[in-house]
């Protein structure tokens, strides 16, 4: 039995290996972008060049859209010959787009409104960058109301690897908000890689080894590990990740975060240095290209020649920094998920193989989903963790190294330790967050 | 009878200013400067000059400290060849240069571990500029034992304003704690002004309309007053109010807030944009170039031709921005002030005078400096103060627009409504700094 044709739209980055995944699979998938380059290209790897929108659609009774923003989205869906008028009854519409939650909804809403309640509508966001993507090994969040699940399940499980399909329960929008929640950490990780080893250029130490001694301690973000190459080797443009995607996506969490009036002073932070970021002209840029915000010349600039009498000392400053912030950040993400009512164990599950990952959103982040507040053995407490980040701010201060996110931490826990949990477990952060533990 | 012989250090645009208004008072002050540039230009205002450090102290009754920092304090003062060693038996040094209190007190014990207790001492730091230090009309915050202020007191009485000189209690170290959280009004608004002005631009507003409806407004502070010429003239070279001496003031609030465990969320955000700015070069220029991490034009350049619809719509949300944000960072000046001990009535008073003015602190801060947190008729709510503000960060948000100060100040209100004070009066706002009220 020959697969079913399938409609796409948004062959940039991560949407053109998506579709090209797809034609490896099999399927014939019609193509459509608003660049005719794009297109072109697409059909050079074996897809179908859609000629406009419509012809995208018509007759398709799969499609998928992985345009770039909400705007982007409603213009494709409901605009003058769009693809919800093109569709045929009954089709499948799988939206892998990030948007908010609430877009999301609304695009549910907007489709009874035009009369096409029958479309089987999907909020499905993905995760894992355009490698990724071409492997069909993504992560894919997918809400919907059952029917349309099962109906669009073999694409989702053709795009994500066996693992990492993730069918969040809540219906439209559930999958926005795993996304969203997801986010608040690569948010804060990708400009916290940029800090740590910003911080080690100040304090003179080689990047390499300092990436090294990061990778192997509690400090440890996927993204880091990630960003690490392009970040040393300064190559930004065009970028793999740019930072306009990135900011994008921190915007859908503030916003979000604001109409809830709940607060992320980390990922807000990170958003004030991106925004300044774009206005200094980097916005097509690599988003490795933040260390630039921490040190003004190449990280391999630094030199290496002199020994340093204290680099095991120096070197801890890094990772204490890095450690605490990323602390921070877990309770900062768990916290808002939890008042989102996110699933939490499902969040775990996702942000354990995925780019939001941390050591310790691994490990003290666990701890804080499943409420363990009790004071353990070898649990650090809130005063200690203190002591340990406000060492490392200290001396990037005399050093007049910008530390955001860093700072940003540290009036969290003082802000922590003044609501009284000094001389509790560094969880009992979650607590100023309102939602008891 | 003649006037006293005074010896003074630290003939930079301050000191300039406040020996030669010592000179024109009748006083033979005798001046030295690591730059010999700057003692000739005091001899040639009538000055005499110092052919050393030793030469400034030797056979002086009275001595004025102004240099920029604690390390150079501590290097004219007790270094070789330097002023403790050169001064007479039962002398006054007068420290008007800020430092952190905990400095100024180790002064104090590393006289009398030199043997020179007999030194009357004063921790003396100044507030008001070029112009006022020349007129003497400076604002002074002094500490000292009785008899040290006895003896100085006449020479801090012709360097200040006759209702500016502020005997603080609480001995050494009170005077510069006193400034140090005048400084953290000053540190905040400093950036807060060009944070409104670079909003304004971003939303096509004409500078000059605005700033005259901010200083009519609830929103005014005197730092937006007296930095906006030189931003709208882009008259930043060489600074009449440098980057670094901003930076400085904030670097002593954050490592005592630090020291203290003691958050200060706008503080310590405005500073980390002020070392990102530092980073880009901008050090030696006037604070007022701060804009430029706003708005990448002139504020001029915006058109002015283009008539807005909206502009009263517009320029509100640049007051609700600026007017909530100083009202969280008086909550921040005063809580940090009370958590110190400071003196809180001597405080406002000396605060209304000065450069860290703003409308929101003569009003909402005395209500927190009364700890007036009942309801009272058009007392404004917390969860009313985040929807004006939120709305205003929506907005610049749309615009790509940072908000740095505007975003803490809404995270922290955030903090304060998830803590359980969304329906009270924005006072209590104070209350998550863990003092009670």
């Amino acid at each position: 039995m020959s697969k079913p044709a399938i409609g796409f739209v948004g062959l940039g980055a991560m949407g053109f290996g998506m579709a090209t995944n797809l034609v490896k699979e099999g399927y014939p998938v019609h193509g459509f972008d608003v660049f005719p380059a794009s297109v072109e290209r697409f059909k050079n790897a074996g897809g179908i060049p859609a000629s406009s929108l419509q012809d995208s659609a018509s007759e398709k009774q799969y499609y998928i859209c992985m345009v770039a923003s909400a705007p982007q989205v409603q213009s494709v869906l409901f605009g003058e010959g769009g693809i919800v008028a093109g569709l045929p009854q009954n089709a499948t519409l799988i939206l892998c787009s990030t948007v908010p939650a609430s877009y999301a909804q609304s695009v549910a809403k907007e489709l009874v409104q035009h009369g096409r309640g029958d479309i089987h509508f999907i909020d499905a966001p993905v995760s894992g960058g355009a490698l990724r993507a071409a492997n069909g090994t993504l992560s894919i969040m997918s809400g919907a109301p059952d029917a349309a699940l099962e109906s669009g399940r073999f694409l989702l499980e053709a795009m994500s690897d066996t693992n990492k399909l993730y069918l969040v329960p809540g219906g439209i929008g559930a999958g926005s908000n795993m996304k969203m929640v997801h986010q608040v950490l690569a948010g804060i990780h990708i400009l916290g890689a940029s800090e740590a080893m910003g911080f080690a250029a100040h304090l003179g130490l080689n990047a390499d080894k300092t990436a090294e001694a990061i990778k192997e301690s509690s400090a440890w973000t996927w993204m880091h590990e990630n960003r690490l190459q392009r970040m040393v080797e300064e190559d930004w443009t065009p970028g793999a990740s740019a930072l306009t995607i990135i900011l994008k996506d921190v915007g859908i969490i503030t916003t979000s975060a604001r109409e809830n009036h709940f607060p992320t002073p980390l990922c807000s932070t990170a958003e004030q240095v991106y925004l300044g970021a774009l206005l200094q002209g980097y916005g097509s840029k690599d988003d490795s290209s933040m260390v630039r915000q921490y040190f003004s010349k190449p990280l391999r600039a630094v030199s290496n020649a002199k020994m340093l009498d204290n680099e095991a000392d120096l070197r801890q400053l890094v990772l204490d920094m890095m450690e605490v912030t990323n602390l921070v950040a877990a309770a900062e993400a768990i916290a808002f998920a939890r008042y989102l009512k996110v699933d939490l164990k499902q969040f775990f599950g996702l942000v354990s193989n995925a780019a939001g990952s941390s050591r310790q959103f691994m490990t003290r982040g666990l701890e804080m989903i499943e409420g363990n507040i009790d004071m353990q053995t070898g649990s650090e407490k809130i005063d200690a963790a203190i002591l340990r980040l406000e060492r490392a701010v200290q001396k990037a201060r005399d050093l007049h190294c910008p530390l955001h996110l860093g700072n940003a931490a540290l009036n969290t826990l003082f802000l922590a330790k003044r609501a009284g949990f000094g001389d509790e477990s560094t969880v009992s952060v979650m607590q100023i967050y309102g939602l008891g533990m």
